[in-house]
């Protein structure tokens, strides 16, 4: 296992990275956002965590982490003060930008590790478009646990409340991470009275374009009361596990 | 219930339309694609279906339906003849600039009917967009039964496998519509040998761009061998009734 | 001559495109708009006679006919309700990515049949375009007779007032096509009283943005109601004869 | 009659703009383009006249003529040394933002003087445009004399035969303005031996991107050999007359 | 002096941001990039100063600062490995929409915290859109001292040899601040042998778009081995202390 | 040395051009633009001046000269009657189409003569862009002499004021050159009252977006009332031999 200074890239200098490309060629690139996660997690929560799980990721597999991208997509939460967007071809932009520069050094094999469900639409667009003007196949994955994705199996274990922003999950893996979170202003997410039954109704089956404003008085989705330092040890390690054993199979493609 | 012909916006005069709008605003624009479907259906089925769902809905609720737009969002089909890709760019372009041009005329509640999976990013792009620039909401839904969707319950009882593309179930809604499909030639969608273990065991849980010769030969997913006109009934009344449902309360709206 | 199943490409599977192309490059691409035509035709009579004339054409050449793009520019008719626009550089780019799209898979020879005069600068553009970033001649014409393109004896000897939209021509020519015309109630186009002298006078040798509302009170030009279905005949048969014999000679190239 | 230097708005300082402004809200603009013209003249032909046209009726009317444009589009003339081509959208820009910051300052009346025929559809874009984002009409015209334009008696007379690019009609023109034209090298327009009978045959009913190192050797259609400064000098005055004429209208709207 | 969390308004949560915005309107918004420093100093050191003054910073003045962007305009450092770059409309883009976000919440006040050189162009541009496009006024500054800059004494003081990247004065505030740097791996900036004469007489008279590896071996310009820790502390507390009294003085407007 | 006529490109036919493409590969490109300059000079004064030294050179060197841009950057200068201003982007575009244009014929050292300060970062971001793209270098530099740039020997003898713009230097040029200048109409440039002591303080520490209206109340900086014909002289004359000889040089490379 490395020390955590040398998996960082961009703490490294540019002869120690080409030292690293003589024999490598995957980098994980953490991507996240900064904006509310309800009244008792800090803005950056999604690119800290997409940080913290890519330097977790990073020691155990020796590979290269990229500087976060800080910012991402989030005009949905611009309804709560300190909540920053780009707009969506900006942010497609940068992550195409930053993977053709990985690309011109060498590396071969890049990993979005991504922090924010509302970044997914932009880096779909952004791997699909790599894949015509390069014909390089770029990686995209979730860095929180899910109940379909990596620590599938914890998840449904540990987590009684779904919700999917600044829930009891996310609270927990913050809390575990050593997130800012100021525990005791956690909100159960409700939503606002004027929610009306007929959105309500129709929320699976009918898109549209929602602000969270709209739907949760608090910013938060779900129950983050619920969540638990041990909880998030549980999930961090699930996934931190799990991603690893990913990236060493990927060494192997 | 009003014939055919007056519920195709495309089909009335001007002052027609004047008078349609002087008591409604509703008005339902199919969206569809260009694609191969497999080695038995025709490639404009996605668009075929988004027409002859709205068209549907509309004779029972009156309401108006704006011409098809026949080529989607399908980079990922390329690799079979006969496939058209606008991209994502000019698709979200052309969904804000018909729904913009409805809106000036009075339109107040757009439904896009949306009959292609590849669609679903470029729509909800448009209509995040648009709710930004003009303060309107544009809903969007699936016109294909889904089992997280419309007509979920009668999926759950009439198809046994899944897939997506050119499967069971859009074979046998296609059978019941009166598409041009060619049974004796579908087959069950297996991938190339040239699809990796890596790649499968993955596929859930980290993204990448997937062209769909790289996982079917045939061009389907699923086993639309097992489809059946009388199967593609019970979907399509039960989607078309609950779309309806979803219609008559939007009016009230 | 071909069913007319057979010529339409997008009622095709993609094996039976790809079995076309062995033998075959050449493909028509219809273009048409949804907008006002007068008191008295249907809003998609550029779309419609588009791809009425491909079809024909089609079946007598035994060539295919790719799916009609239903909306074009038409900032012009605005005014009137149910006109649909798309932004110029918006259809410059849906012609090209069609266009290059039927390329990829083999098509060498496409021709764009046009309903609608007012994409004749959207086309061109991407005609040159085209030709720039591909090497690739892409033929364009329109498929109305005109007195200086196509049918032009015909139309000298039937037609006795001008016009150019939803005027005696179009309205002869739809009426034969089976075209949803409400005859009784056309009106020959007049404009309103505010059209100053100072405008009429220099219509021809100044140019400046123009909108239908302007000038005409009804929406058409000319006196549609010289129009008969006899003098369609004439002309849609006139029409699809000469632009076959090009088709015929553009197979020899 | 005022003196030549006093009708160019660039050869003004701030403070007599605002002068002319307090009274008159007429502009001339006048753009062209830089391209071959045959071989015998010299390729800033449009921007010359489109510039000296502007004079003779600035002087005659009293309003400003803005700079020339002396960049036009131009990419079917690449083929010959020396051309200089914008894209369509910058162009489309350039005219865009020129009428933009004259109206900013109070110009009302724009008068976009062309003296480059491959610009009317850069032009017709900019000013359907500039009316949808401003509200505001600018006209456009070609300053060369046409036979369905200004001067068309005159060229009726005086011209016999076409061509349109570096012909009679110009290269007379160019003599009487004084343009730097090398008249013992001009030579007939005639097609290289490559041009098929085939595109011969369609050339004015079926439209394609043409470059004109295709169909003319020299550069020039028509017959420029038949020029005179005497044709010339009758055309240019008739243009001049026939446009102040406008002008002088247009100050009374 | 507040601590440290406290003035990283992504540190915050909503509810707090709130409460700092109902008596301030001031936002620091660091801007650096990742590339290449020299042999010898870590590759985020552009980020890492701009972030680590930006600190400072507020901590004297109590202002919030803004996630730090760290991606920035640099293809000049791309012949060096590890250096990303995004295009120069990309990076305009990131800035306005920081910035128009922060502005929605209330912020008023927003200065651009610079850490690059190479992004001056993209922030003044920024800058000038921002004004153009919202009526505000957003400032922006260099974060090291610079001899026409802020701590011009102290520079004109402490640091012999000139340079501009990773030099004498870069290395000596990053000594200071902690920074990664190998500083036994420092080599003075010589231009490799393949720099004509030519190039080196016009540098200063003549600009062409120049690569680092076009005029430096070791990524140095100037003489980082002349940098010490002690001449940072000057450096470093002077700028620190002229940015505070601006930012106090900024309060006051 | 040859004559006037024979060094403007524009005044060439293409067969001229192809000779002089046969054995010279050096072409200059004047580009100024069209705004204000103080009370007393025409606002074409940055066109007109690179323009006028190109010519120079040219006569002296041989080399052709482009058509100059007469518009440029100039935003900041809106706010006085008869600036036109081009966008940022619209700029860059047409410098590279303009640059690529001339590359395709042959054209292989390409030198920007800029007669105005806010064009440099347009040309910058153009340079670099057609850099990349094309691989090749193109050149430029300010045709007025400067204290850092061409004739900073004689600038320093011969010039008291500083200032920018239409100031003593600018004005001392224009009257050798033989602008229209309105002499006795030149004032000293001063702020206006409302420019704030807050902002004159950081004017080089700390960028914002300035417009001239608000720092000059004449459009001038510094004092153009001690200009003369004389010192014009010897600056043009200087910048003159200067520039001249490094296109000597570039030949040779």
């Amino acid at each position: 296992m490395k020390s955590m200074r040398e998996v960082l890239l961009y703490k490294l200098t540019w002869p120690e990275i080409r030292e690293y490309l003589k024999e490598n060629d995957i980098v994980l690139f953490p991507t996240g956002s900064t904006e509310q996660h309800g009244k008792h997690i800090a803005e950056d929560n999604d690119a800290f965590t997409a940080l913290e799980i890519s330097k977790r990721v990073a020691e155990k597999t020796g590979v290269l982490v990229a500087p976060v991208m800080p910012f991402g997509y989030s005009p949905h939460h611009m309804g709560f003060p300190g909540t920053i967007t780009l707009s969506f071809d900006t942010l497609v932009n940068v992550y195409k930008e930053v993977c053709k520069s990985l690309m011109k050094h060498g590396f071969k094999k890049i990993v979005i590790m991504n922090g924010h469900g509302g970044n997914t639409n932009a880096i779909a667009e952004a791997l699909r478009e790599l894949k015509e003007e390069t014909g390089m196949t770029v990686y995209s994955l979730m860095v929180f646990p899910t109940s379909t994705g990596f620590a599938a199996e914890v998840v449904k274990e540990t987590i009684k409340t779904g919700g999917g922003h600044a829930d009891e999950m996310e609270t927990s893996v913050g809390l575990y991470l050593g997130q800012r979170i100021l525990f005791e202003r956690a909100e159960k997410g409700v939503p606002p009275e004027s929610l009306s039954n007929f959105h309500r109704k129709y929320i699976r089956r009918v898109s549209r374009a929602v602000d969270f404003h709209e739907i949760t008085v608090s910013g938060s989705l779900g129950d983050p009361t619920l969540a638990s330092k041990e909880k998030g040890e549980k999930l961090v390690e699930a996934v931190v596990d799990e991603i690893t054993e990913f990236i060493e199979e990927l060494k192997k493609q």
